[in-house]
């Protein structure tokens, strides 16, 4: 029996990224309101949101101070127009954006979600390839298990079939290269010692391309919706000597990992490489609300500054660029990071989690691999631990077990045979034991009932 | 002598739809607070914002029920996954919006700006066809003057050179028509009493292109990014009549002109049509934050309904879908439609505009046309009155307008040299009448002082 919100949903919501067949056998769960790292339903029933609600929530949900700082700018100033117009919480996110993130990145360009940053930066790129005498440099360079969006643009330089497939004759055409895949690594490389040799694969499509090509897009350290797929700096810093070598510019897509998620606040730091563009959204108001931002060098900036009549302005914009509640958010989340010691406590919290996981996952025989970067923390499900073979996406492995555990109160929504643990900073030592635990316990459980035969 | 503020927004920021250069002479005016019609800066000095800052704004600046509605969901529920969770400002809305829309209109996905939801229109006006076996069916058609975003999905339906031309190497390769212009109406036509003799250029586009057609898409009486291009209720009937003749799917953009601009809660209703998509933003949260809708209807939404194994189902996701605060402040602007009679004063207040902007402006010898549709009223400011010739676009004529008039009080962005009137409905009558006025002594001083030799 639905309850009639749950009729209502159902009648009239689609919602995203699902099988809405799905839904009749698996209500939409209404959650009623949030605390630190629980969602609490209309029953009262709690779910500790693993997964951050889609990788955005970083303090928790209805942070005290966050909620605080949105409830003040509403009775100030909620939207002005960004053109002509500007307001503190703009000035001040901008200015410590470009102190926090790697040198040379100057200018910040706002929009409203993650695939139009994405948009913005790949506009960006190819304006100034049209503007700086290059014309021929048109074409992007992705990655195998890329993932940067959902509109034309961003699905244009993904790679994950699932999403792309049946549009793929609205797409561009992307140069793909082969990109990092530890796990199943073809050079049999351990990724803690490797000199990334995978990027001999970027250079081949260099040498073929580069006339061609005017930026190559990443996601700095893992590839997130394509598995949770985690790959050392060492890569990133080649990648960034290829660009420079080819003349290619080089789009870092943190809006996942970015602000501390890889254990720095920003993860191209570890590779201590600048990237041409950074873009950023998702955690930048603390899982509020939408609003990114992509940041580039002034060497970019420079190519778009002249006289009007030149006609160079990148006219790109939104309505809600800029948007004064959003950038209040983002305020008081860099407010967050720098008094509350964030990066030390994710630090900590971190360690544990990987030290339990380890000894919780790692003798399971149908789990090939736990692996974890930063705060991030995965659990690679496999038919066949020795030869590595993933279960066949239709047994739905994954999404059977993440519905299990939601009974038992943890959200913890997969990427097919991906579990991962990505929750807000906010959590506790003992919410970690219990997290970890209890995902034990459901995997063992379902693969107990199930009786799937392990080779 | 620019302020601290205003150097360091200019030292980081870079503005959406703006040549940098211009900030030169033109400092960005740092806003401090808003109340109703007006925008308040550092200074104390107030601005009238007459375009609802880029047409979101519609019960005035820090409007009291709003965000006393966004500050107690924010100590609630700020955010959630929005894939199998829902909760009660999502379905609330959802309801309310598919009572309100047109018949037959049944299933709204959520999204989080304008760019987005056309992308998703697009993409499942695809997709759908793709799955009901016609695969040839793949191109967009679109109209001259149409504007629907920026992201590349978008601007490919878009044919604004402006926004379009240096990236048309990017985009798709859509089918243009020639769209209503009735300012210049090829047939001679009065708009108020022609059959609109200009829907025959959509039919040839039609008869020529029907087979690999999945969608056409039109902003709904007025093309606002388009130079405020107004047209009759008739132009949509037909062409509604034309899409079920050819199975063409009808995309209805509402972004700009849904939520009462045109005088009705939809512009659609005016011509008693239901599209097949209906997409939904700006307003819709009354100004406050980036949101975005398509509604469908359930012969769309049933294409994609079946078991998971078929793959069929829509996979577009932002993570910021269906974002409790946004919603919350979309169900309090549905509410003060009920509870405020809005329509009801909309329409006596548009009268007014529409009287005093014709007395002011239709006598001036560089104004083309005063036009109005609903609550948006335009002059079309043209070099030669007889011959409709429009001023060079390099001259800049309503920046120049628009630069002067601020420093009044008024914030009057033009688009080329179409400056309009489309002001928050909180606005009294007292403020119309020194809105109009005030507007009319700028223009004159204007073209007294340049001394623009009128032919």
């Amino acid at each position: 029996m639905y309850s009639e919100l749950q009729n209502l949903d159902l009648k009239h919501i689609w919602h995203p990224c699902s099988q809405m067949k799905d839904y009749e056998t698996f209500p939409p769960i209404v959650i009623e309101r949030g605390e630190g790292v629980w969602l609490y339903d209309k029953q009262g029933n709690r779910y500790l949101d693993a997964v951050s609600s889609w990788w955005v929530n970083l303090f928790g949900h209805a942070n005290p101070r966050i909620s605080k700082a949105i409830a003040d700018q509403a009775k100030k100033l909620e939207h002005v127009i960004f053109a002509n117009f500007t307001h503190e919480p703009a000035i001040h996110v901008a200015k410590k954006l470009v102190d926090k993130t790697p040198d040379g990145l100057e200018k910040v360009f706002f929009a409203d979600n993650g695939s139009s940053a994405i948009e913005v930066a790949l506009k960006m790129s190819f304006q100034y390839r049209a503007q700086t005498g290059q014309p021929n440099k048109q074409r992007f360079l992705t990655f195998t298990n890329a993932y940067h969006g959902e509109t034309l643009g961003a699905l244009s330089v993904g790679a994950v079939d699932l999403y792309n497939k049946v549009f793929a004759p609205l797409l561009l055409n992307a140069v793909r290269a082969e990109g990092p895949n530890c796990y199943r690594c073809p050079f049999k490389e351990d990724p803690s010692t490797c000199d990334a040799p995978c990027a001999l694969f970027v250079e081949e499509q260099f040498e073929k391309h580069a006339d061609t090509l005017s930026a190559a897009i990443i996601e700095p350290l893992i590839q997130i919706a394509g598995g949770m797929n985690m790959y050392p700096p060492i890569f990133l810093k080649k990648l960034r000597s290829l660009c420079d070598k080819y003349d290619v510019h080089l789009i870092a897509d943190e809006i996942a990992v970015g602000f501390g998620r890889t254990g720095t606040l920003f993860a191209c730091e570890q590779a201590d490489i600048t990237p041409d563009f950074l873009c950023l959204s998702k955690g930048i108001t603390g899982g509020y609300l939408p609003l990114s931002a992509v940041l580039t060098t002034n060497k970019i900036y420079y190519a778009f500054y002249d006289d009007y009549g030149t006609m160079k302005a990148f006219l790109h914009s939104h309505s809600y660029s800029g948007n004064p509640l959003a950038l209040r958010a983002a305020q008081e989340v860099l407010s967050i990071f720098e008094e509350e010691q964030v990066l030390e406590k994710i630090s900590v919290k971190a360690n544990l989690l990987n030290k339990l996981a380890h000894e919780a996952f790692d003798s399971l025989p149908y789990v090939g691999e736990y692996r974890q970067t930063g705060f991030v923390g995965a659990i690679e499900l496999v038919a066949d631990k020795n030869s590595k073979t993933p279960f066949p996406s239709e047994e739905r492995i994954g999404y059977q077990i993440y519905k299990r555990a939601l009974k038992k109160g943890i959200l913890l929504r997969p990427l097919g045979n991906i579990l991962y643990f990505m929750p807000p900073y906010v959590i506790s030592e003992e919410e970690i034991e219990w997290m970890v635990e209890t995902a034990k316990q459901e995997i063992v459980e379902f693969f107990k009932e199930k009786r799937v035969g392990i080779r």
